[in-house]
Parts: C-alpha cells; sequence; structure tokens
C-alpha cells in the first residue's frame, strides 16, 4: 500500500455501469496522482492508505477499480533510521 | 486507476482471437503511453478514467487485456492542498 | 497494454516445465526490455502490443509468463492533442 | 519481493473492517516508502522482505493489503558481479 | 518478464512458513534490486528470466512470493533496429 493526500474529487457521467454509485478521489502518492475509489468517507486533505490491485476489489470482484482507500491515517511513528 | 488523455485509436490485424471486435485506444497518462481497451465509447481528445490489471477485465477474465477505459471524466474538483 | 518493438529472440534449456515449447522474445518499451511469450508469430522489427500480468496468461494459468505478445501493430491514428 | 528497511508503524482509527488488528508498518524499498502488513513481528530498524500483490494476500483473499513484511533478513550473501 | 544478473542468496530465519524450504536469490533487473524463488537451481553470475506476480506463483496459490527466477538464459539473438 501507499500512503496519499487526497486532492478533491472526480466526476463521470459516461461510464462503466459496474462503477455507478462509486465515489472516486484524486489520491497523491509521492509524484504520482492517482483516481481512488473511495470505501471509508474520505474528503480532501485528508492523508489516506491507498491499496493497489485486486486488493482494491476484496469482496467485490467485477468492480472495475484498481485502487482503492481503505483506511484513514491518524499517526505516524517517527521515522527509525 | 489513472487519468488520462486518449490520442488516437490503433489497429491490428493479427492478433489474439480473444481481441476481435475489441476496440483500442492509445491514452497519454503522465510520461507513458498505454494501449487501452474502450468500455464506454471514448474518443480523442477525451479526458478518461484508466483501470489496469485484472479490473480491466472485470466480468471477460479470458480477453488478453491490461487497461481499459472505464469512464470518461466530466469535472475534476479544484485540487486541495 | 503496451506498444513495444521486438528486439529478437531468445533462448534457455534449463527452465520451468511449462515454459517448454513457448517462444520468448525481446520487446522494448520505452526505456524498458521485457521478455515476453510470442502468441502471434511476431518477429524482429515487428512493432506489437504485449499484456502484462494474468492477461498474458489469458486461458493457460499454470503457464509462467507476466508479458505476451497479444498483437502485431498494424497503423496507429496520428496523435490528437 | 523487494528488501526494505522498517520505519516505523502507523495507525488508522477509520478503515475498513477487513484491516482490523492488522499491524501496518512504513517500509522503505529503495526510494519508495510502501505501508505493508506485518506477517511475523518486525520492528524499526529490521531489514525484510516485503511480498507484493496476491503474494501478501496469500490465504487470506478478502484482506485489502497488496504489500506484506513476509521474512526478516538474517544475511545477504555478497554481491556477484 | 525481464532478464536479470543473479547477485547471491539471501537468508531468513523469521518467515512466513509457506516460504520454508524455498531458497531466494537476489536478482538485479536494469536499475532494481529483486529478491527472487529460484525454481530451476540458478547460481550467482547467472543472467536468468524473472516472472512477476501471479505467474511466479503459477501451480503455488498459498506461497507469497511475488518473483521467481523461472529460466537460465543460454543466448540472446543480436539487437534487431
Amino acid at each position: 500500500m501507499r500512503a496519499g493526500l487526497v486532492l478533491g474529487a472526480v466526476w463521470a457521467t459516461k461510464k462503466s455501469p459496474a462503477l455507478t454509485g462509486q465515489s472516486l478521489l484524486r489520491v497523491r502518492c509521492g509524484e504520482t496522482e492517482y483516481l481512488a475509489a473511495d470505501l471509508v468517507g474520505a474528503g480532501p486533505g485528508d492523508r489516506v492508505i491507498l491499496a493497489f490491485g485486486a486488493a482494491a476489489r476484496a469482496g467485490r470482484p467485477d468492480v472495475p477499480v484498481d485502487a482503492a482507500i481503505v483506511a484513514i491515517l491518524d499517526e505516524t511513528e517517527a521515522t527509525h533510521g
């Protein structure tokens, strides 16, 4: 997984039916911006955990998403080393 | 997923039979150009959502594609932060 | 998927039994060189479509390949934008 | 897999229910920092082996993780070549 | 797949039980060093073929590996173009 910052929402009228009702957020991880399904009610400015690949579809095999927000980060332990 | 810009179409006469009838579009995401199955009728100049890996085959396990256009983007909320 | 240029063949005597009979070609995509199973009879100099991950094993789940040539490109529409 | 250095822990109160009870650690591999499920009781400063994708969910298909610490490295043979 | 150079072995006493008995080698592909399950008896200095993702687990779904050495390269045809 990667830690990321939620930048805002995106909308799409013309889409795969399986995406209907799925909110999608823009999330920056390092230098790259991803679009992710929001599974926990995150919002702009939140630091979140992004899971990629089949992990983003855990329990929902036919939803065409390959990235999902699976948690909102509270704290991060000071870096060791 | 990634946001991308549709650049144009590609054609291939000699191909895996499972690709027959599948339209393929060139899509640029950041610095990289992908070839993606078009699932929503996108065209050159459209800003689209690309899903990668098994998400691109959702419901079609034996089609040899690893990237698909799953939506055409309407709007994007102003960037937070 | 990615577009790539076939550079030549590779051979391996000592290999996983499941690779027996599978021709493998060197293909350059952008800055990276991949080794791919050839499913359509491509040859050096051909511009091809590479599918990655499980898409490369579509219909052949136990063959240990993660990249396959699934088409030989004819034409590419002029770039839009 | 990749070798990585454990930097510390992260916590998330608001998360996918399937992550409950799963400790998550920050691990640096080369230039990139990942968040990984800890399967072997690693701690800050440990050099570990990270497995990605479905390998991180081996035996736990519905846990939304795409990276896991699967071993703590003892020694590494001197580099050949 | 990628071609890579075997650098040496790694050992790990504390590991996922499913890794028991699995020899792991350090393999450099371009600029990146991977740890891979050795399926063909490779050794330091060998040029090998690395398969990634589920291809590395072909026939062994619950082994937490995402990269495996599936062949030792004999020859490579001169580069075309």
